[in-house]
Parts: C-alpha cells; structure tokens; sequence
C-alpha cells in the first residue's frame, strides 16, 4: 500500500507510483487504486483546476513551461497532466513530455505527467479525475490538464476543470478551428501565443478577431468577459497578466460558490460519464455479444437493421447473457 | 398487425396508428412495434430527411406551413415529425401542432405528428428514427422533423436527417444564441425568418452577422457554402428559394453517395447512443441499484465518493444482481 503520509507532503516519487497505480487495468490494482482514492479525497479539491488547449505546435509546452516557473516563484506546486485520447491511435503522447519541460521537470515544486498510451478516452477520463484527486491530496494547488484536442477531449477536459483556456496561433486559421469544434464556447480565457516581435501584429488582429467571435457567443458568465491575451512564451510576453487573469476568474467564482456548483455539477456529469463507459465495456467485451457484434454493426450501417432493434438485441443479449 | 398494403399507399390513419405503436411502453407493443419497423425497413430511406430548429415564436409552424403546401404543389408528400426533449417537463408538446398547420393538417399530402408527452431524450431519439423509416415506407419523400433545441436536442436531429436547417430572428439576439448553442455549426441552410416589411432591414443585417459568423467557421462540407436566406413565411417570400436551396443540397451530396455515408455514420452512432441509453436505463430501472443511486449521487455530488468509484459500485452492483 502506498505511504498516504508521503504522498501528502508531496513527494512526487510516491505521487507518480500512486498514479501508475490508477492507470492499471490489473482488477487487484484497480482495488487498490479505489482504496488509495478514497482514503485521500478528504484531502482533495484545494487547487486551481485548469484546463488547456490547442493544436499541436501552438506551445503549450513552453507556455506550461513558463507559466509554471512563474506560479512556482509566487509559491505554488504545479501539476500537469495530459489527455490524449489519440494516444490509443498514435500509441503514445505527444503531451506532458518532460523533456519539454526541462526547468519545469527538474523542479521539486512541480510534478508532469505523460498520458500513458493504448487508452480508451473512458480510460483517459478516469483516469484523469482520479490523477486530479491524488495531485490535489499531494499539495499541488495549481493543476493544468492539457489536451491536443482531439475528439471530445476538450469537452472532457472542460467537464473536471474549474477553468478553461483555449489557446491559438496568430493567423493560420487557428481561431476558426477553435470555433468549428465549438471551443471557442468552452473557454474561460483565450491566449493568443507566439506574439513574437515580428508575428506580433498578426497575433494582434487574431485576437481582435477571437474577440468579435466571443462577443457573437452568450457568456458562460455573464459577470466574465473572457480575456484574449496575446502571448509569447518564448520572450515571456504577458505571462504575469495570464495568472493575474487566471486569479481573477478564480476570486470571481469562489466569492459566490460558482466553482464549487460547477464542480458538484462536474461530478454528477462524470457519474454518469464513467456508468456508461463502464456498461459499453463490459456489453463489447461480453463474448456471446462479440460474436454477434460486427455482424449486427454491418446490417446496421447497410439498412438491414434499424438501430434500435438492433441495440435491443445487443442488450438483452448482453444482460440475459449475465 | 397493421395493413402494410395500406400503410405504403400513405394511408395517414395507418401511418398514425403504426406511430402509435412505436410510442408505446408495452413490452407486446414495443415487440409488434419492432415487427413492423423490420418489415417496412426495405421501403424506407426514399426521401430528403431534413432537421429544422430555432427558438419558440421563430415561426417554424408558418414556414412548415408555406413550405409544405409549396413542395406538395410540386408533386411531393412531406412528413412532419417534432423532436422535443422538454415534453417530459412541459407534461407537452409546443411542437407539430396540427392547429397550427391548419391547411397543411387538412391536405392528404401532407402528414402532421405531434410530441407525445413524457418521453425520456432517449426515448424521442427512438421514437424519432423508427417514424422516419414509417413514414418514408408510407411514401412521403419530404420529412422534416422539427425541435425547438432544448438541451440536445438539435445534436440528436442533426444525427438522424440529411440536412440541418436553423431559424433565427432578425436581430434579438438569436444569431448569437445560435453560435452559443453551437447550432450554427449543425447548419447547412440558415434562415432569418419573419423578414416581413419592417424587419426586413433589421433581417438583412441579422443574415450578414451570421453570413460573417459562418465565414469564421471550417465547412462541414468545402463545396458546400451555407446559404443564409432571409424569408417570411407570411408574406410567402423566398419560400421557393428556400426549396430550391434544399434540392442543391440534396442533388450535391448525392451524386457522390455523402448522403448515403453519413446515413451509414448515423446508423452506427444511432445505434451506440440507442445501446447506452438501454443500458443506463436497465440500470436505473434494477431495484438493487434503484435503492443506493440516490445515496451514492449525493456522496458523489458532496465529493465524499469520486464518480470513477460510484459508477463502479453501481455497474456491478447491476451486473452481479442480473
């Protein structure tokens, strides 16, 4: 069993053992994962909850980069976790890579945490919360969940952070991608990175147009208009004015206990996210279904069969089989 | 058994009595339901399935009205099917009221089916994909199958018909709300209704923020540009513009068989949404989960339990007690 104590006084040795431990399929470890979660939640939830996103190549890692060292020097412990549904089609990560993060990994006030590979995004959702959990029981007050943004993972991660920053490249049409996947919607703060010296007047019209597709869009909070800050990482642009924006947002919401609901409302949501992730596995790794599966998929999708019928056959087959 | 001679000659008694079995709960009803679903299933899937939302009083019923009798006059039959999540609270439908399509109500060509009261979100997708294939095998090539976009509803329309159109008012405010809910994504055609002589300034600049809005959004198909039309449904303008901009689509997307492929795509997230939803009931439904579920969602909502752990001890709770 893993030394709680240690774990408590953030120890990141202990911390990481404890979140290879969640990402077990093994049924004795996933016990014992349950076990650990449960004796450490009364010491969970005292973090700031962030998440973040964006297309490959648009720095996050930098930005994690200095934002951290930056948090860090106000006192904080940073954790960095990642969600990448598509490791299970790349199999592997390309998140939360320390060796992206040099100053960052060396730093015993911060703990990064690639997403292991071959996961289900179930898989990665779970896993994710629980990580939450573990991180906030260690002391890390400051927890950044990054994602590539493929598939749903922006919703995922927007559903278990009490905050979410989209961040976008200047130009590039980044900013319409954002609005096509409907993340635009989903943030709470926009960076506009890489305002570096020469890409700065271009950063400056991006933001401009974020700005006028936020304004088209009816505010998450209507006490918060979402900021679009311009960044550059790399010169350490702006970098105080997105945690001063990360703080405000967070005083804002807590002074009237809009965070707390949100994440209530959060765990409701993840409930029924995770008994439904976990009734589809069980019903596709059920063998007399397996057999019948493709075949019934194919009528399916060729007009044989309506959906409906064909789910019905799927499921009592699946519980009579039980 | 229902006459399946007389419901393929768009017999509307028929047709209604068919739906009225598909809405039934009774385990014998819901089994002849699934008979006749299975035997017309060869006899459907000939028609332009068409999805139409925007907010209460946009005037969907005038426009359903007009375009109706206008695509009749043209040779077709059009089925009018409503979406409405919000029955199980409102204990109604406010949509497909026959009394608000008079003479479309009264023409032979014409079928009008209103909400049943009560229905699950789950349900109403059911109930909804099983009526399309009745009233396609019943020969009507025009369906439109309406919501009022509560909750998820314009997700849930927009992944049963080929073609998603979005009502919005001129000005008021309704373009933006279409951005926040994310519809004007699901769009293939928008219309700025009630662009009658006083509005149509007002309508007219309402078409070039949304014409702007969807400027800044990625295609769901390149050589597809949505049209934005505005119209008034009373004084019978742009009505045919509208249908002839629905027969662009169609004619556009089938040639190259997108048609047929996103109705295969429908087909199999038709049928893992349907499975999920059978299965999240049966749980809800067994006795032995039934007395912890509202214990264990307040643990969770109160963060004494995480979700990752409920879920587990509420599905095998339900597969151990099957």
């Amino acid at each position: 069993m893993l030394n709680i104590d240690k774990l408590r006084c953030a120890d990141r040795r202990t911390l990481a053992r404890g979140i290879t431990l969640l990402e077990s399929t093994r049924e004795d470890h996933r016990q014992q994962a349950e076990a650990l979660i449960q004796s450490v939640m009364p010491y969970s939830g005292n973090s700031i909850r962030i998440g973040l996103t964006g297309v490959p190549g648009v720095g996050k890692s930098t930005l994690i980069e200095t934002l951290g060292n930056h948090v860090i020097s106000r006192g904080h412990k940073i954790a960095v976790l990642a969600v990448d549904p598509s490791s299970t089609l790349s199999g592997g990560s390309i998140l939360g890579d320390k060796t992206r993060m040099p100053t960052l990994a060396t730093n015993e006030n911060a703990f990064i945490r690639p997403t292991p590979a071959g996961e289900t995004s179930g898989g990665v959702a779970r896993r994710t919360r629980e990580a939450i959990v573990l991180c906030e029981a260690a002391g890390f007050d400051v927890i950044i969940v990054e994602t590539v943004g493929v598939g749903q993972s922006e919703t995922l991660v927007s559903e278990m952070t009490d905050m979410f920053i989209v961040m976008l490249l200047p130009g590039g049409g980044d900013q319409l991608q954002g609005i096509k996947r409907g993340i635009v919607e989903l943030a709470d703060l926009v960076i506009v990175n890489k305002a570096d010296s020469e890409l700065q007047s271009k950063a400056t019209l991006a933001a401009a147009d974020i700005q006028q597709a936020l304004g088209l869009i009816k505010p998450r909070y209507p006490d918060w208009q979402v900021p679009v800050i311009t960044s550059s990482a790399l010169e350490n642009k702006n970098i105080a004015e997105i945690w001063t924006s990360i703080n405000d947002f967070r005083t804002l919401l807590s002074s009237d206990g809009r965070i707390a609901s949100r994440r209530r409302q959060q765990a409701k949501t993840g409930l029924w996210m995770e008994t439904q992730n976990l009734l589809l596995s069980a019903l596709k790794n059920n063998q007399e279904v397996g057999e019948s599966l493709s075949r019934l998929q194919e009528s399916v999708t060729n007009g044989e069969i309506p959906p409906t019928i064909a789910a019905r056959q799927l499921v009592s087959k699946f519980l009579d089989g039980k």
